[in-house]
């Protein structure tokens, strides 16, 4: 399909502000701790209008901000990651990984002109629900930790699951 | 539906973290900007590998923070906006407008017992995008204008854009 033209995208912009519900709301503090979280709103044509606790820390961060930065995407099925950070620049990193990264990605960060580098994260806390009824338990990992696990382990059997031991040889 | 339980969502994460090929990456700079963009990622099984610009502003903000915070999503019809931030309070918000919210939204926060805050986000530029084809000519908003205009000016007959005029009076 052609890409569309600038009238067709804000068409297109305008629908999705109407008929959309959630959106991804991204907000920092003072100190440069950035945060992220989903939200439903409400588009008058010239505005979106949102609601959350008055001392959140969206609110914190955006009272003081006073400039936000969203995004629309479908929210019904909200995962949400904490990890930490690591840089590989694409001349150490290892083969096999760069390889499964570039299917996945459908680009090849090695084969680019400009300077690419990876950015490994390394989930410490992640929550998962599809609406209210389900922010009981939204948790499925903290410290690292899979709180439930399926007993499978189905990742362990991903060949690139070993590469840690392999980089450390 | 009834909500899944602890496997049933740890299940369902390790799937999506395998089959979801972008995520929403927010970052912040030492100044507390927050900054918010769509990337492709690998997992294999312990680590999400993502790969951008070595100096784009989100790998700065990643080197400095050392912690990530993303959110899993469809993003292949992105829409990212930026707006300037104005709250308003639950007690003084225009009903009509209240009303709206609540129906989209699907909770009334004048109706919760914690105090909810009201956020309007007044779009000042607007990208939209569904795939690299279609970057060239992603910006359909700047310095809070359309770029392009339907004609139609749709927006308008929206009853709910009359509330600026009429909170004037």
């Amino acid at each position: 399909m052609a890409p569309r033209n600038a009238m067709q995208r804000t068409s297109d912009v305008r629908q999705k502000l109407r008929d959309e519900v959630n959106l991804w709301m991204a907000s920092a503090s003072s100190e440069g701790d950035a945060y992220l979280v989903p939200l439903s709103f409400y588009w008058d044509g010239a505005r979106l209008t949102l609601a959350t606790l008055a001392n959140s820390r969206t609110a914190r961060n955006l009272r003081r901000a006073g400039e936000a930065r969203l995004a629309l995407a479908p929210t019904n099925d909200v995962v949400i990651i904490e990890g930490l950070v690591t840089f590989i620049a694409r001349n150490v990193i290892d083969d096999a990984l760069a390889t499964a990264h570039a299917q996945k990605a459908g680009f090849n960060p090695r084969q680019i002109a400009e300077e690419y580098v990876y950015i490994q994260v390394i989930p410490q806390m992640i929550q998962a629900w599809r609406g209210p009824d389900e922010l009981n338990g939204r948790f499925v990992m903290r410290d690292g930790r899979w709180l439930a696990d399926d007993g499978e382990n189905g990742d362990a059997t991903d060949p690139i699951a070993a590469i840690p031991a392999d980089q450390s040889a």
